[in-house]
């Protein structure tokens, strides 16, 4: 896989848009477009136009707004959807219909073959508009793959530009997406886009294990929002993506993750989780004595992402009962105290013996590594 | 993959511990691990009682509770630390030690040969003292496989229970997982552990590998709190196991899943993520009216967990610009309000337009409802 031949479909006003919390007014809309411009992804996917009133003049704006990213919309598989998506102005459109049978049953009511009929009408439509041009099935991983195939095939012989694989409920696993994309790989010419939903932990596994098997693009939103607890999160892919290569700060703006996550999360009322990628608190702090130590010595020993590259920087947490000595010693020559090895492994008993009573703070550690040193700590300004 | 053939290794109170936030008095680690105990893991591994004079009081302590989980306690691989282990009563001892260069070089600073000898010496120890004995390489991903399975070989020929892969860093991916357990799995005779850190977003899809290449203990911990941004959560790895196949309401209490969680927010001092599986806010919600209207005729369309076997309800979400007109009908239904579809689709564009300029809530859907079928709403309660 080479880091040079994906691109990401951003998802947040779109997919993002269908997070139970999320109503994102055109301002908003356009501010994070705007962000998403600068942290460099490839394409922007929009609500349909046909959601609301507003959502076609949202569409519409975003897409005259001259941005380097190419503006898309997602609608349903019909020619009047697809007409008035092309209205809007986007640069492409990206349709979608449900083919497992129980969306069959419980959704549109279509058989196979009226899918495989408008299927080919609606994308011989968009190509004949010169727009780039999306077939997806829905719910492709409860589908039977013969079914995928045969429309896939039939869209690829007209010239689509880009089929999808959608994990629409969730329920993929890693070896499940590497083995259909592969097969789909083999079978098709043009481009392969995966979408994977976060219910059973795997969107963000599942995406990169389509790129491993020759998926072309993926859909994320920022913070993974979507409908129920989402997709497969814009700063999850890059953390992941950077884990393989770090060459990844060439192709984005890494430090924008940061501002991405946080417009978002107060554009949509909720809090960065605290174990979220690269950007929830915790992602950067170091514990555990040997931990610390060693990060202390040479951070990759515990750190796959360097802070350094995404704007950030770690935190070692000394104050607690299982610090050790060197986490001390460190602290102590932030303080520029000196102290001697024997001292600092008693006052590690001490802070230890100390933290098993409660909590602490890093306040405590410092009166005892100043009392240590004789020295007066700095006065505290009330 | 049998899920009979499978057992959790609860972590909560020991990578749990190194999380940032967390301090677990006594009291709340009896709470933590009787509750483990009645969602049925099998183990509970907890903090080594070397780490601080009350650390090992707390393992004693929690190791005479009587409980049917097996309680475990982690350490480094010294013949010390292991007398300290076996001190306190425990049924199994979990040893660890680095082997990438990285760790050698700026943790511990010991050979391989240094480490074999060392394995032996400790894993013979432990198993004459009659407890579970597990030995695992630290960062194994980031270690010479070649290196890891002749010490592995060594020690399974010793009669060790069992050997871990750790995935220290979080930068495997579920193919690499998958790979070296099933490597491993061909070489020796004893069960493997995987231990899994989420820094790029992939712990739940590896420990699922793990299990699909041959695995028989999984670590997990509650909320998936641990080092830096943590392991395998409790509740992601039940997500995912359960995707696979719901028979799992038969191997664990899984509506207790949502107490733990609650109660480990509560202690840890953070919310639960508004994202998080199973019990994070969002994860039953269902919005776009395509979804909302499937999922009406039959849950299952876009559900892949079923909320009641985790003792929680849906909700589809109605007052919002991307609504359908089934879902209105809905909630019509829930109100006991008869109107025709053609009025109906007729409110839904009048909801679309009133959520087109800003939020709204359900109490204006249902005004529009009322007035429509010239009912008189229900009086506020005030």
């Amino acid at each position: 896989m080479s880091l040079q031949n994906f691109s990401i479909i951003e998802s947040t006003l779109r997919e993002g848009e269908q997070f139970v919390n999320a109503f994102f007014s055109l301002e908003e809309k356009i501010q994070v477009a705007t962000l998403l411009d600068a942290f460099g992804v490839e394409y922007l996917e929009l609500t349909s136009p046909l959601a609301s009133p507003q959502s076609y003049k949202d569409c519409a704006t975003i897409a005259r707004l001259g941005l380097n990213a190419r503006i898309l919309t997602h609608t349903r598989c019909t020619i009047e959807d697809a007409k008035k998506a092309v209205d809007c102005g986007v640069a492409g459109v990206d349709v979608v219909i449900g083919t497992s049978s129980l969306l069959r049953e419980f959704s549109h009511g279509q058989s196979l073959e009226a899918i495989l009929d408008l299927a080919q009408e609606v994308v011989s439509f968009l190509l004949s508009q010169n727009v780039e041009t999306r077939f997806s099935t829905e719910d492709s991983l409860r589908s039977d793959f013969e079914d995928i195939l045969h429309i896939y095939q039939a869209v690829d012989a007209l010239g689509v530009h880009r089929v999808g694989i959608a994990d629409t409920v969730g329920v993929g696993t890693p070896r499940q997406i590497f083995e259909i994309v592969s097969r789909l790989r083999q079978a098709i010419s043009c481009d392969i886009e995966f979408h994977g939903h976060n219910d059973s932990g795997c969107a963000i596994a599942n995406a990169y294990a389509a790129l491993e098997a020759g998926a072309t693009h993926i859909d994320t939103s920022i913070l993974g929002i979507g409908e129920r607890n989402g997709i497969t999160s814009l700063g999850g892919l890059v953390a992941r993506l950077y884990a393989t290569d770090p060459a990844l700060v060439q192709k984005y703006n890494l430090p924008l993750i940061r501002n991405l996550d946080q417009m978002v999360s107060r554009m949509v009322r909720v809090d960065i989780p605290f174990n979220n990628y690269i950007t929830g608190f915790a992602s950067f702090t170091h514990k555990a004595g040997i931990h610390a130590k060693a990060v202390l010595n040479n951070p990759s020993t515990y750190e796959i992402l360097r802070p350094e590259d995404f704007g950030l920087t770690r935190y070692v947490h000394v104050a607690h009962r299982l610090t050790g000595w060197n986490a001390v010693k460190s602290r102590a020559e932030q303080l520029d105290l000196h102290l001697e090895e024997g001292q600092l492994r008693q006052l590690t008993e001490q802070i230890k013996a100390m933290a098993d009573n409660g909590r602490i703070t890093l306040d405590d550690v410092d009166r005892y590594l100043y009392e240590a040193a004789e020295c007066q700590p700095l006065p505290t300004i009330n």
